[in-house]
């Protein structure tokens, strides 16, 4: 069983879903470590911005894998990470997969559009073949010497298709050797995510079913999980955070010439001190080693 | 001119400092550049943080360059890099100034401490011979084909040595070529900064000097310029903010289970889009080119 | 004038064509320089065998500009990436071109092929739409801030097209802003060459031809330069003579159970050392500094 | 077991020495699995060298450990990597460890030099105490999760120490956790290396214990074994054929503007795309994917 299969297990029989949230570096995940959470999004959106990048397949795999790998030092949760459409066709797909199960990584999130990769809630983004996109998962899952955990994220209701269409689309990667499902949904409520579970479940397809509530914030994670989510993925709110808080402070900083009206509110050195485990540095000698 | 003595020269010719900030990735640039700030300071702390090792020479020189090209590529503000006291030899420092010219840095901030080099509020920190340090400076400035600004960072007050020491450090470090000094303290006060302020004044040296007030917030920049400062370095508010923000947000989502509590008080999803230069991407066509 | 264009033009003057050559890592830039090659082909190819890997679009971005870097630093030769068909689409090959321009790099050729990119000596192989693929190069030439030489490689004689197919390409290709053209031939003569060259001039176009004579290198560079080239590509030949060598070596040793019997042919330890630049390294000090 | 540990038992078992031969990039690597080789080193006068630079701890741990990978990715054999005098303090060292298990390096040999690492071959070298370290080598093999195969070397003899100090320091290292030694000569004969096997049994230690012929081919694999050396390492004969093989190579080019005089003597292209392993790709669809 691989990690992520484990805390899975661990969770249905609690009876509860996942906690995943979304971090970029390794403080976030740190953070997020801290905080609780059962695993660690490691998404193209976060990546990307930590680049200062737009969310459309600009970096190459080596630069998402590594900060992807940053992640995986800086704490012990499970690393799940986003990679689009898989970079690249399916040799590109397969080397993906050893170069990640290599990393540590512990799954992989691969969806099923076409390149060029758009961010989900912009226009113009393109659906793959879904046989197309079920043989680039089953040649993750046949990569030799891997174990990735492999989501395989369903874009087809963003995108205007059908319900059925995704059903569909469901069984296909199921049958190719996804682990889990995620089923992405641009609406404001959980309508779609709630006929999708039920649909899969009428196929007795009981492959996990993981849900991203970026556009609808007002399911909490009971309600998503009675609806049948396995995990819910918190893959933005973090940076999101961070734009405001950094924002406040350069701007009072530009402001009162110094920091000091922020200094009540913001963490003290020492805390990134500890944050980065200055604790535990080895001690070194007076001539330096 | 470089672009940092091009600044320095424009700012004193409004009669002000130059506010530099610290930022650690691409997103923290492009907030620093957008809030009107001179310049960036890539700081060890930070970077270490990003990664989530502690602020004692642990990241290699390549990890923090990739670093700190990361957030020259997101903004047009000049970086001043952070280099720790040179990451080795004088080989590896020659090394070190051609691989951050080359690479568009603007600017080096080395110390005067031997390696290994520990975060200056630690206890432990050795300093460099001043020779030694000097010759390491003029490496930098004659090396082949590079112009980078060089600030020489005195930690002889952090360590407990004397003004004089300081003051001797500093003319030396002017005389092997250093563009800029900084002089750092762990004082509640500006009383050592502006000693050594005047002290240098009485030598007639008018290097530029750049100060760091992570102990002293109450002084403001226009203090900290009137008493003789060309520069002030805000090195780590930013992070200090986001880990403030981050905490409280992923604690928000453990408790209530979603981000709804949150979402009036975080960016929102289409900022991220917007600070990413998602607007400015090139349209593609239908097959995706 | 970007270097390229001007050792171009001075050997235009002396009515000779540019000898480029095939290195895929820094000594083999080293060993080309030395020899007199005028600038370095740092071909797909190469670089994929020194990772393994085959010329098959596997390596990333980062990981092929690593390597022309690599080779960049190593000697003061332009270098002339190969760029297979750009990495992706506009918005990746206008970041590549930023990144290479940023890094050094001199100048680019890119391939009007679609991914994912075949070895030109491999069947299955697709053409890129020649409209698709000048816009390709008009972005390159318009990425702010860059001066990338643009050579356009074209593959239609490789793909199967018509003498046709190809100069109309050659004409959109120039007109999009290519500063040369790369035609490139399976053939084990010189008559497409021949023919292609003919048919450029009668066109009144006087862009620089590269020419890549893997299969008839019975076409030395007087005679290809009188058909019409500008630049001759030598660009695996290098590689192919270590795979000899090596090889030699490796048996030799595994038979003898010592180098006694090679030592006489292969270079010794302080060619090694001359090779790398030892004897230019700074002294250090005692205490190592 | 570890993998090295492993192949030790065997190649005793079968009563030989381990053959080791040294390599620096992928394809050399394919090349040594292909002769026979027991292990690949990756040692820092061929990586440095692949980069244009001196053996002089130029590079950064982040540069050696990437290309150690390469190699690591290339074939299936364990992988010695040569980490000089362990890139740092012993908070450095423990990450180095770290960071090398983790890319599925299987071994890493590691000097008893004081930074700045110089080429044994070199003056100028300063030994490390012993008891730094060997406390430095505990620090490897205590860091959690890793289990690399540490190789203690010891250059005490290459320094002009004597005898008695080598046979001290092996002591030490093999107490503080050292998986092998490996004893280092700059002599034209067996004669020390010979005195230092001696030596060591004397002292009933049994550590495995490499050596590196290089300045003494004439002794072959089954004299260093028989004199008491478990593994023998060839460093650097694929480096030096390499640089004879494409200097004569570019030579040629360059005298008679072709390779034709060349083709019978190096291999094909055909031959590059075999071992860069182009049988084992997966085909794509018509549509690229």
């Amino acid at each position: 069983l691989s990690r992520l299969q484990e805390i899975l297990l661990r969770a249905a029989g609690d009876d509860r879903a996942l906690r995943v949230v979304g971090a970029h570096d390794g403080l976030t995940a740190i953070l997020a470590e801290r905080a609780g959470f059962d695993a660690i999004w490691a998404g193209g959106l976060g990546i990307s911005l930590a680049h200062g990048v737009p969310d459309a397949g600009i970096l190459t795999m080596t630069e998402r894998l590594a900060d992807a790998v940053r992640m995986k030092r800086a704490c012990e949760l499970p690393i799940i990470a986003d990679v689009d459409s898989g970079f690249g066709d399916v040799n590109i797909v397969r080397r993906m997969a050893t170069l990640y199960a290599e990393a540590g990584i512990d799954g992989v999130c691969i969806e099923d559009k076409r390149g060029p990769k758009r961010n989900s809630f912009w226009p113009s983004n393109c659906l793959e073949d879904p046989h197309v996109f079920a043989h680039r998962v089953s040649v993750i899952k046949e990569t030799p010497k891997t174990s990735l955990f492999v989501i395989a994220r369903i874009e087809a209701l963003i995108a205007g298709e059908s319900m059925g269409d995704a059903l569909d689309r469901a069984a296909l990667y199921v049958e190719a050797g996804a682990d889990a499902l995620a089923i992405h949904s641009k609406h404001e409520t959980v309508a779609e995510i709630d006929k999708f579970c039920s649909g899969l479940q009428e196929t007795d397809c009981d492959s996990p079913i993981f849900v991203i509530p970026t556009t609808y914030p007002s399911a909490d994670v009971h309600q998503l999980h009675r609806l049948g989510a396995s995990g819910v993925i918190y893959a933005n709110q973090g940076m999101r955070a961070i734009v405001s808080a950094v924002e406040h402070t350069f701007e009072e900083i530009m402001l009162h010439g110094s920091s000091l009206p922020l200094e009540s509110s913001i963490a003290s050195v020492d805390r990134l001190f500890d944050l980065s485990g200055a604790h535990s540095l080895l001690p070194v000698t007076a001539t330096g080693q």
